[in-house]
């Protein structure tokens, strides 16, 4: 169920912290927004909608487990949850820790940028990471999260 | 369950397509994007682990209901599904058809506009609003779609 030339089918999408075999979790590289990943369905499918409800269920299931970890270790201002695919129509959600001080806060992360993250807060946030990371790979291995019930 | 001075606990936030006890369909008015949608939850809940487990499946069920309405009667080019809240820190899930032609495809909606959209094409989708309504209305009325199973 891959499509040649998708680039969610032929590489990760960011750097790995959880892998399943229904989805997996990356951390990608946006500069100003330290805590923002991906879950990427593995299917290549292009629409929510085209998922059944027990992997919509399942899939969401996996987001809401990033969002708690995200409020846990980190306390942001806000999480965006965005499921876009324009460029890229592979089934992907990005799940973001939003903060009063990066970059676009409280416009969206596609909106054109406001200031600059100060770098003592994007340290704090990175200093946090290893743990955040380990806390939500644990969450999603659980079994229930990686097959449907 | 309403919190003073929130502006989606004070109005609807939109034309109203379904009204339910636990969420309600509204249609935004943005200028170009002329089959904007947004899922809005009754109770002021701000993040979506706020929900219950079965209050985010019947959530994300009534998400799914109003994405197929489009992909059916609209044929978008992709849609695109967000919860931020950034401004507005109540739940509600953007629901938007996007085609090709309008202003910030492939971007989101929320970055800079890149062209203006054919009036031709918005009035093609304007006119298939009424039937698209009614299906959207229809679906999220079901039982199922209203309270928690």
């Amino acid at each position: 169920m891959k499509a040649a030339g998708c680039p969610l089918c032929e590489a990760s999408g960011g750097a790995s912290v959880f892998e399943g075999p229904r989805f997996r979790l990356v951390r990608a590289d946006e500069a100003g927004f330290p805590a923002f990943y991906r879950l990427v369905w593995t299917d290549h499918v292009a629409e929510f909608s085209d998922l059944s409800r027990a992997d919509r269920h399942l899939c969401m299931d996996a987001v809401d487990e990033v969002e708690r970890a995200l409020r846990t270790h980190l306390r942001p201002s806000k999480v965006n949850l965005a499921s876009l695919g324009n460029a890229v129509p592979h089934l992907h959600w990005h799940i973001i820790a939003r903060f009063d001080w990066d970059p676009a806060f409280p416009g969206s992360v596609w909106a054109p940028a406001q200031r600059n993250a100060p770098a003592a807060a994007i340290e704090a946030v990175e200093a946090l990471r290893p743990a955040l990371e380990s806390a939500m790979a644990g969450a999603l291995a659980r079994p229930g999260n990686r097959t449907p019930p």
